[in-house]
């Protein structure tokens, strides 16, 4: 499939099979979520993948969504909280490290993002870690469809809970986005053979 | 290009040819776009596509960002600045349209999508519909790299200059990201040929 088959096939799967995604694909979406653009290139999010009915059970306890139990595999896509010296310090380091670049190179590079990141409040660093999340989501979700395993993005759930029983408070992490990912269940998912809602081009694209 | 290649030989061009992006190309990134997932499906965002050098240079004047007047091709991305009972009405008689379907058999959705975003706030509806543009920025990073055209997303623009120029404010739109398009120049960009820095897969995934 290329890309826009790929986005075509793809929707927001309601009913899952029991198959369960092969560990070389799993591999290949988190690889490319890995890769996706970030702003300044920090990557202020993580990513938690629950394999596990029971703890899936617990988190979509009360959620309209039935995926978060019945899907493959669960993505919490968790933002930071805030953005921090530590995460900075970090990141530079990682540059330093991976580019084989002096120390010095990175001063200005590192004061602008301390300058700009440190100054903005808890909040702004959390949306703005929050959307650098969905552009990975974004990336998550063709990653998914190219190798033909179905997803679902999902913002129906219970955060707080998410961030309890996964850990992520003390992390300095808070949950933003779900997406299931696994195979559809054509015959119990009347969804599966919908057509497509979109925009037509010349009403997305302003004139 | 696989997927994974495309992410990889992708990289935010700091300095641009003079080459064009062609309309064949530009539309196929736009068809990538208009098919992004967006939460409920109601796409709360709009594009704006510049090709032209002095509303670039307007544009871009002041902006450390020398790309928003060198690119091919500016592709802004303008969210929703509220969600309003008629976005939603829309959004239902287009489905109604698309699939064919009774109007009575999306009532309740539509009660469900009035209950949910008409009762947030104008800001949390905002930040609600920037995350969804960035879904399908994420996805227009993955058609140009897939056409092998180069890219920059930026966020280091004067929003409120670009909504004036571009009209955006009259129309309930707020610009929130801008992806340039066009072609590196890989003599004069530095960045072209450094390493892409990117966490180790097991920092980036919690285990």
């Amino acid at each position: 499939m290329n890309l826009n088959e790929a986005l075509n096939w793809r929707y927001a799967v309601k009913k899952y099979s029991d198959k369960i995604v092969t560990k070389e694909k799993l591999d290949q979406i988190l690889e490319a979520i890995n890769l996706s653009a970030s702003s300044v290139g920090i990557q202020p999010y993580r990513l938690v993948v629950v394999q596990d009915k029971e703890i899936q059970a617990r988190l979509g306890e009360g959620s309209f969504n039935s995926q978060i139990k019945e899907a493959s595999h669960l993505l919490v896509f968790a933002a930071f909280e805030n953005i921090t010296q530590e995460h900075i310090s970090a990141y530079i380091d990682r540059v330093i490290a991976v580019r084989k670049v002096p120390a010095e190179s990175m001063d200005y590079f590192k004061q602008v993002l301390e300058n700009n990141l440190l100054s903005r409040s808890t909040e702004e660093n959390f949306n703005w870690s929050a959307r650098q999340a969905y552009i990975a989501l974004g990336t998550a979700l063709i990653a998914a469809a190219v190798a033909e395993v179905d997803a679902t993005p999902m913002e129906g759930f219970d955060a707080g809970k998410f961030d309890e029983i996964l850990g992520l408070k003390e992390k300095g992490l808070k949950s933003v986005v779900v997406l299931s990912i696994g195979y559809r269940d054509e015959e119990k998912d009347e969804f599966s053979k919908m057509k497509k809602v979109r925009l037509p081009i010349d009403e997305l694209v302003l004139s």
